[in-house]
């Protein structure tokens, strides 16, 4: 870590600087330039307040040289990590289709979509039990019983599931769900995500509402320094400015980013990312052609009522379709 | 209600469309104009999923006439609501100056600075026990221990305490804390603000990191929906690009605008809002300026600490001079 | 356009509000609700300052039903516009792979380029004359020098060019460039737009640094109710809060939005839009698969500079692979 | 400035970096860490592309030790900028009220509002001739006629006037104009920046849509780089992802962070930054308790038109409560 001091430090301050430093067992390289003094920190510096040193009046910038995760980073782990979930595995190659409902709704519903989306080549389902609602009117989801009706999919086709987590009180609930969604409203909960990481299951974590790509890790980081390595990232939008024709702003740079920095598996929300069924198939598409290691799609069934063919979901034809070219760029892309 | 369907969208699905709001209870009042089909909905509005409509492809946009919330709202509540906490009451008139160290760290530490800032005319202490930090290696606060002496501080003063609450199965611990503070990362930790609900403790709710006015309300009508009518306001900065001055843009219209949509008190935090002391004493004014019900500061002591005197905190003697300021500037926008 | 009137809007001040848009040549249909009057405004809306009206404290909310953007609207022009540049075409199937050096250095430089990128595919070629730079004391550009060494190359391989106009009073200049780029700090130089709009030269226009779909296309407005119907669109990277690993975030969502709202052709400029070349292909691939009609990509030569290997330019070696995959991507998305 | 080189950074590369960094005439500082090499950049730093050097993919990260604006810069001018426009003055003490319509109309109007800004205190008249519209059918302003009746009024009050420069080849017409404003959509018009170095006049230059402070000050380096030092600083919004309740987010924050950085007066437009008349006077006293130097409020009158009561402007009465509350608070800080 290097600190630049700000134009006129006292001597007096800089040396009480220099002093708590070393007191948090940091070796301390003073460098004192024409205008600047320059600070290199040596020694473990993750667990140093950057915020705070950079808060002081004394520190005119911080930057960090070394990254400020461990465990989810690639520079100490080179090799994608592989997430076995069920029959199903994501990263190293292993692509992760996921598809389902918004919510669950019945048993027939469930089943029904977990059939269609399987025989397109989904190998994930995915539905809402609890539902973050951003208001107490809206319907909140089905609870435990949604999960029921998950575990009843479960079996009827073999799909492992992924359901959201909202309070870490029911955990207990998920004892049979394959993969445990934690919501971008949860991303920073750091208590769910240490009692996550006393669990061996795998995680899916999705990035804050405009949470940042270092935060995403960090969060990670919480999971697996808490000793659970099952950790898939997952992009679904960031806030941004430009909300009139899309709900957030799909960061797919993100994707490259990622995979760069960490050996977890990625994983693109184009539903949720962009709000609007027009938008899926070619966000999906694109998330594919930038490397991401999975995609998650909302499919809704109800072949009887015309509304919901128009919402952010897909219908079980339009996946198929999709997912089929999915495939496609995925092999352009590889060859 | 409003909504305007696409230039284009068929009669039938039109007609789904109206039926299935029609069975949501609502009035559907239709009006075919040149280009476009107009519809009214009429009824109570609050529970419908503005942004599945949105999404429909018929749809081109949704409007609301009516706000969705309800119990936060000044239409339904004219007067400001008065919260009392302990000896203190916020809203109405009645300015809270709240003070203390972001960490509670020793009990020399903490009673010596409610000391301060009561003499300097704080009427709350504020100090952290459970500590939200992005890293899993930063220090996560003294916990339990840190709410024992702050119970220490505030025998010592008589000042109520806020605090963070971080897990909700810690609220036990909470029992004699006068305000229960629900920081910026759990804004929409739902099953939080239910359960503080059920309670009848005063709630501190800060804004969330990049939350939007709205999405403070919703948070708001949570707690309020659940039974509890002590809410507390807080805006803390938002998340805007600029972040090489500021560590958040302080959204100071946040206040006015605020006051104008409920009747619940609204505080200022200045200090995380900023995250320089440079910073604190001008934006602080700037909120009593603005109007807001009260502010939120970090002071911290350690007289022999030179470091200490240039993070984000104030020393007690400068947070005199500011709370002397405060003051006049309350006097000369009322006068 | 509709208008929502506050709850408790006088029946005096409706009045006026009703006849000054009235005067405005509007129809209004005026509906009492239970609680809120809503105005529906019928006739040439285009004009009537939305802002304005919004801003009226008797004023709720307003809704445009139709779009603000007339000449560049899909609806009323249904088929893809192909713009002719030269030899090359862009829009309804036809592709853009434009490329080039980020600044034009000499004509050793610029004509090397031009025949690498040729060789891996591009139909045009791009390089900077005139360089907006945030500091007055950053290298401004070759100039009219630069725009000369563009010409050369064009002649040497028969490539159309692109460079950016910075000042409208070096027009004449542009004389035998084939597309005159508008930079995203013009996007919004109304006057500027205007005058383009008076030639009938193609115009790839970028999207602002932080500026919304809409704003785009109302600039393109501009330009084409000005007379000159051969505008492209250019995706660059919107400024978001991410900004450590990207240097703005590529919006590819952008590109099915517009594609949907407008009949004029969409490219992608992925180099700015990350600002890093590890980044380049994956996101070019990913704006192929998403459907633009073109992208702009930064290639510099200067084998002898190991330096010039690793800044957000491609090396030709690296465009002539990603070139070849881009192909292959556009085939399978197709397909 | 310092740069951090990526682990694993060859030791060619890095030769070639250091050789290349030398030929800039910058002097290099080599330092080997453990994991990282650290290079210190000596000499003028202030030409060097960051952003270039950021990308090079051998580089992790990048520091300016100094600030790359010198002409604005504090450091090298710690008093205050007093800039003299016709018979007022602005910073060091002297305060700006600046206050007129948004749109000059006819001469009555201009006369009559300039009349009752100045009985309540304003020492400069602002108003739009050429006005900048998103949409090219929305009113453009009287130009050259709007300038003229701005004269008028300065010839019957004796303020000295304020208007918008939007087309550089107009710049004759404004030969009489005291105070040149550039909108936020030309703050990095670099070309017109540099023209308008080149004359003595005093220009006002509001911060990009959605421009960082350091930009700002950037713009103003091009200003004064090109030798005109009669620079005012106008913090009017910035845009972020809350525009429900607020046009843009008013940036006080702003206001003490430049007053820190540069010895430029800053002003700051409550009208513009929060588009609703009912924030202009706690966002003005809020304003005035931060620091600011000056504010730009929109007065409208036409006592005949009810309807423009409610817009963004203010009426002569409100501005003339406004303005007293603003001499009050200003007092109030400064004891």
């Amino acid at each position: 870590m290097i600190a630049v001091l700000s134009q006129g430090a006292s001597p007096e301050r800089t040396e009480h600087l220099i002093n708590w430093l070393k007191e948090q067992n940091l070796g301390v390289h003073v460098s004192h330039g024409e205008t600047h003094t320059v600070l290199g920190l040596i020694g473990n510096t993750a667990g140093v307040d950057i915020d705070m040193i950079q808060s002081l009046d004394i520190v005119e910038s911080v930057t960090r040289v070394s990254d400020p995760f461990k465990a989810v980073n690639r520079k100490f782990h080179p090799d994608d990590s592989i997430i076995q979930a069920g029959p199903a595995a994501i990263g190293g190659g292993n692509f992760a289709l996921i598809a389902g409902p918004c919510s669950v709704e019945n048993e027939a519903q469930i089943v029904y979509v977990a059939n269609r989306v399987k025989q397109a080549g989904a190998n994930f389902l995915r539905g809402g039990a609890f539902k973050p609602r951003t208001s107490p009117y809206d319907f909140q989801g089905l609870g435990a019983e949604g999960i029921r009706l998950l575990l009843e999919a479960k079996r009827a086709t073999g799909l492992p599931i992924i359901t959201e987590l909202m309070d870490i009180r029911t955990i207990d609930l998920f004892e049979d769900v394959d993969v445990i969604q934690v919501g971008a409203r949860n991303t920073q909960n750091f208590d769910m995500l240490k009692e996550l990481g006393r669990t061996r299951k795998p995680v899916l974590l999705k990035r804050g509402l405009a949470g940042t790509i270092k935060e995403l890790l960090m969060s990670a980081e919480y999971i697996m320094a808490s000793g659970n390595e099952n950790v898939i990232l997952c992009e679904r939008g960031i806030r941004t400015y430009e909300s009139t024709y899309t709900r957030n702003t799909l960061d797919l740079s993100a994707v490259p980013v990622l995979k760069h920095l960490t050996h977890l598996p990625v994983v693109v929300d184009p539903s949720h990312g962009t709000g609007h069924t027009y938008l899926v198939e070619p966000m999906a598409l694109a998330a594919a052609a930038a490397g991401a290691d999975g995609l998650m799609i909302e499919v809704h069934n109800d072949p009887g009522c015309a509304l919901c063919d128009g919402g952010q979901s897909q219908t079980p034809d339009q996946f198929a379709e999709t997912a089929r070219k999915i495939f496609r760029v995925r092999e352009a892309v590889q060859g």
